[in-house]
């Protein structure tokens, strides 16, 4: 019944394309068929197929996962093709862990199975290894490093000790894990242990699995341990296109990957290594979720690691699928997510992939119901995310020059679904359209929309923790995305070629992250038992292809881009003036005024661009449109600068980047917060003169749009 | 040698007393013993003395303690009484506790022993009770409510689990014990079992006894359930002394008691309860140390708990030595420290005990070289702390009269070594005495003088959490005293008689914190090893009793007193604007300005108070002297209010209070504290006048000394 309605409809349209009136009918229509199609049932059954297996990225069985979504683009009538690449991928070849002292013990190195969950069997499962992690044996003392931060160490050495040849052993949390690597390696380590402390995703969070969706005692974390924030991508071409005939770095010239052993361990393993170190007693905030006070260490606990990788050029494939735009087909609102999977992956990716396979079903509904989004729309299924955003990034460096022409956005998921709570990263300029679309969007569980319990927890967060001045006026609540650091595929397209981009999820008790638990008995019973966040991420998804590829104006919107990159610069500054409380006569002061000037012009023009947006709203000239929509898509390609930022070229947005040494973290405005770091002076002047020139420039093209 | 040159010097003086050279040089004699006297050697003599036996008050073994703490004072020369009163007291007769559900279990009421430490042996010591605790049988299903706090029952009740008719089990830490089985009684419950969690002086904090200085797991922690906040002193007579003649209470008449039973217990024990419980998963901040997902039931867990009491009206004695004062005798500054122990106490309250003894000997060292205090010192040692401040508040109530008329100052000591960390508490107009006499004595560990490492430790604490605003000008820090809340007993000088106060001591791993472990072997393993900061603490125990019955110009300073209280009232502003940020329409904003505008008065008045002390320093007219000295003495007086604070009478203070619901922490401005709290803007406005009225009173007296 409503469908025939909706084809009457569309036949009206046909008819009276120029009225108003109707276009508006139509918009409406469109959105209720996006809100209507995606189905639980259906998400349950794409995320049912999807981890059927284990399928790691360059494998038969990723390949028969990427066919499964490449099928289901074509039988949604989608237009679809399969774009191959070549990779340098590790697999294990054989790892052991011994304990050696204070007795023998072999490690494990699988995880647990439950009767109950057919899929917790390591069976067509890799042992415990690191994606990109060296092939080596060591033998040491251990000593534990709590998250292996840059200050960790530094706090290790103030206690006298040194890791120089010694096994660190490490705690999961904080950093992206190929940082923990590289600074164990930076200061003499001889091999990495990283573990999941119960603290962290385990039994101080919730019940454990398979009681509860939180990390079970065997839980490993696997993982990739590429050096993230220097440069995503295969390792093997570094800033260019992973093509058949591409000239290859060696495994030893690959300096983005580590040259030590490394290894995940669960924190039933671990446990027998913490209980076994003397030393003194850790630093207050090392102390973990185990039963008993840590200690630092070295020893007397020793282990043997000794891992042996099968390392090559393999192929992977992305799947994308193309919905052409009729009135701009030059300018690309791109949708992505990744396919590969450590595990099973209900969670990660596939939650997201089952998504895009729910959007891609709506999408293509509406197109049958006679729309045509004005823009093209791509559909994109990346490979080998997990092993350092490959797919993705050899895309994108594929296309970049094409990218960098017709790219309005790029809107990624990954693990789309590991529980109810809502959240969104993404630059401000996206930040109305995505309010907007949550508002349109009912929450499953609660009344209201998704925008006001987001809206909500949000400002909660604001109230109990954001300044107050009695003697000032009380700051007001402004609802931001957050920023994007890294850690999934927006990266290339954000930070190397200056594309919108905004992410989105319902997070929650991601207990087995990259463990054998994450999958379809987890999400079954724990994640999204019905499939309504399943749903509702469809919904959202199918919303902001719409609105992106089908506004007469891109709704991209900048009177709150000046507000956030002023919140950004604040909380720079706010943390120069804490350093300084202690710093005595040694303060480090650098000036920031330039940076808050070339702000506040880029906030008027901000402003005066969405006033002329609201304007040419009800414009038919598609020329002025045009070149409207042209130079919004614009500013974020102004911020990036072709020196990149220091010591990593590939990053090019001024703005903001994963953090140097968190990676997946974000710091805005990169190069001032490593000088702020660093306390260099010369460096912070240096940077702010580029930082400032971005701004300008991004200035410049709001006033060209005017 | 150095005996025989002060000698000399004091000859000298004994001619000479008019000449200020000299007299300056008796300051510097004096100050050399107090600093030379103390000696680790004799306080871990005394210490030794003080532990060998668990003396509860009210028995032969506690009996035993005071008469050595007399008779060292007598053998100092001292002139010494005992004042006996005859207070209400209870000791176990019987208690047991039993799990009947899910499976029958007798769980342990007395502490593991450790054959290396003699003093863990249960023999000679009462079992697990609470001091005041009911006697009564109750069984029922557990509820886990976390601290106990009105905020966790409320919680409960959001979770639709109520308490009625069940056993409460909720962890220590936060509110004062008492407070806890208040709450719990008040919302329905049969029974309260308080135990220890490892996360807050377990394992979670560091090594456990025996191996290490924190709690072990059959450790029990003692200690009173009066409700302490309401009023202390001894339950029989409230508001009166406990003269043989007084008239009494019946027990059921004793409002301030529980009704309902409860124990202590270990967290060995509380863990065979955690673990058997069902229901929702707790919120998270409720998660302990345990190595599990706790869960807030009701049950299955289920206990029957029966304690039986003997109650009866006992003898306790306070020992009081007396220096009478040369000039102004009938002017006194008292010190005091408890000498009654749940167990050996050697950490609470006898380091604090062994400190005074000391201390004792240091200034009658002093007096043997010829020093007269100006004023009156009294060396106090109260009994029956541990019950409700009883010792001191019947002395208190007995002696009001006299000491609102003579007493210049309190300075209570209470478990003065637990560690190596200074800390100190009191009204601002003694912190900058308490700041000059740590910047002479040295830290024991470390270069510098206790008050840099003091302050540098604040500061720290400081710079990390206090607010930056970064278009403001930054704030400056200030070294401030904490305030004095309560749980010791400086308690009824302060907040019943308005007699400038202070505390302080050394904190550290109080792991053992009334358990029989806290011992003579723990203190000398851990605590204080070689007894220097029980040495520190008599240097300056000393120093403050001579500077405060010495200086000519009495030391209180009042230029930090109006500071203090600004940022005391901004902390309720602040936490005002907090509330409000989610209460949208419905915010409570009440009117500060009358308080900011009397507290800048009181301000502008200390500073002028402080240059006259400085004026009268170098006056040598002892009458002009006498009355200024007088002045300062009633600023604080000037504080109270015969009607006291709501529903509380006996806390007269109306600027300082302990938490109404935390017993322990304190409360400034706590009428307005409980007014907010309650969001009641009549009671905010009544109660902001009695504020504004005592600050008023205090400001008339500072402009009456000048």
């Amino acid at each position: 019944m409503r469908r025939m309605i909706r084809i009457i409809s569309v036949l009206a349209l046909g008819l009276l394309t120029l009225v108003a009136g109707q276009a508006q009918q139509t918009q409406v229509e469109v959105e209720q068929i996006l809100m209507d199609t995606p189905s639980p049932e259906r998400a349950r059954q794409w995320l049912f197929s999807l981890t059927e297996e284990p399928h790691v990225a360059g494998t038969p069985a990723q390949y028969k996962v990427v066919e499964f979504v490449r099928d289901r683009f074509k039988e949604f009538g989608l237009e679809t093709e399969m774009v191959k690449y070549d990779v340098f991928l590790n697999y294990p070849k054989s790892v052991s862990l011994r304990m050696i002292q204070p007795r023998e013990e072999t490690l494990s190195l699988v995880e647990e199975v439950y009767s109950k969950d057919k899929d917790s069997t390591p069976e067509g499962q890799f042992p415990a290894f690191h994606g990109y992690g060296a092939s080596g044996r060591a033998v040491g003392q251990i000593v534990y490093v709590n998250y292996g931060a840059p200050s960790d160490f530094d706090r290790l050495k103030d206690l006298g000790i040194s890791v120089q040849g010694r096994v660190v052993l490490v705690r999961y949390g904080g950093a992206f894990r190929g940082l923990k690597v590289k600074e164990a390696q930076d200061r003499g380590a001889a091999g990495v242990l990283i573990y999941s402390d119960p603290e962290d995703d385990g039994y101080m969070r919730g019940d454990i699995y398979p009681d509860g969706p939180w990390r079970a005692a065997s839980a490993i974390q696997r993982g990739s341990v590429q050096f993230l924030s220097t440069q995503p991508g295969d390792p093997s071409t570094p800033g260019y296109p992973s093509t058949a005939a591409a000239r290859r770095l060696s495994r030893n010239q690959m300096e983005t990957l580590p040259k030590i052993p490394s290894l995940p361990i669960a924190y039933a393993e671990a446990e027998k290594l913490l209980r076994s170190l003397g030393g003194p007693r850790v630093p207050d905030a090392w102390q973990g979720g185990l039963a008993f006070a840590y200690h630092v260490g070295p020893g007397p606990a020793a282990v043997e690691l000794d891992v042996q990788m099968d390392e090559a050029i393999r192929p992977i494939y992305n799947v994308i699928a193309t919905i052409p735009g009729s009135v701009e087909p030059d300018r690309w609102v791109i949708l992505g997510n990744h396919t590969d999977a450590w595990t099973p992956g209900a969670i990660d990716p596939n939650s997201g992939t089952a998504v895009l396979i729910e959007t891609a079903r709506s999408l293509s509904a509406a197109l049958k119901a006679g729309w045509r989004p004005r823009r093209t729309i791509l559909l994109c299924g990346w490979d080998a995310e997990e092993y350092g955003l490959v797919g993705s990034t050899e895309w994108a460096e594929d296309r970049a020059a094409e990218l960098q022409a017709k790219a309005v956005a790029y809107v990624n998921l990954d693990a789309a679904v590991s529980g109810n709570e809502f959240g969104s990263s993404g630059v401000p300029s996206l930040r109305d359209l995505m309010r907007q679309v949550a508002a349109k969007v009912p929450e499953p569980r609660r009344s209201g929309a998704i925008a006001v319990s987001w809206e909500r927890r949000l400002k909660e967060a604001w109230a109990s923790s954001a300044p107050v001045t009695v003697d000032g006026a009380e700051q007001t609540f402004e609802l931001q995305l957050g920023r994007l650091g890294s850690g999934s595929d927006y990266t290339a397209f954000l930070d190397n070629l200056g594309i919108p981009s905004l992410d989105f999820g319902f997070g929650g008790a991601n207990g087995p992250y990259h463990s054998v638990y994450d999958n379809f008995f987890w999400m079954s019973r724990f994640g999204d038992p019905e499939f309504l966040f399943h749903q509702a991420a469809a919904r959202l998804y199918g919303l902001l292809a719409w609105r992106l590829s089908s506004d007469k104006i891109t709704p991209l919107r900048f009177s709150n881009y000046g507000g956030a990159l002023m919140e950004d610069i604040n909380a720079i500054r706010t943390d120069v003036i804490r350093r300084a409380r202690m710093a005595e006569g040694q303060a480090f002061k650098p000036d920031f005024s330039s940076i808050v000037a070339a702000i506040r012009e880029f906030d008027t023009a901000g402003h005066e661009v969405d006033r002329v947006a609201d304007r040419l709203a009800s414009s038919d000239n598609n020329a002025t449109i045009a070149r409207f929509n042209d130079a919004l898509m614009q500013v974020e390609r102004a911020f990036l600068n072709n020196e990149g930022l220091p010591r990593r070229p590939w990053f090019r947005h001024q703005l903001i980047a994963p953090g140097l040494t968190t990676g997946y973290a974000p710091w805005p405005f990169p190069g001032l917060r490593e000088a702020v770091e660093k306390r260099d002076r010369a460096m912070f002047d240096a940077e702010a003169k580029k930082v400032v020139a971005a701004i300008k420039a991004g200035t410049e093209k709001l006033r060209a749009a005017k």
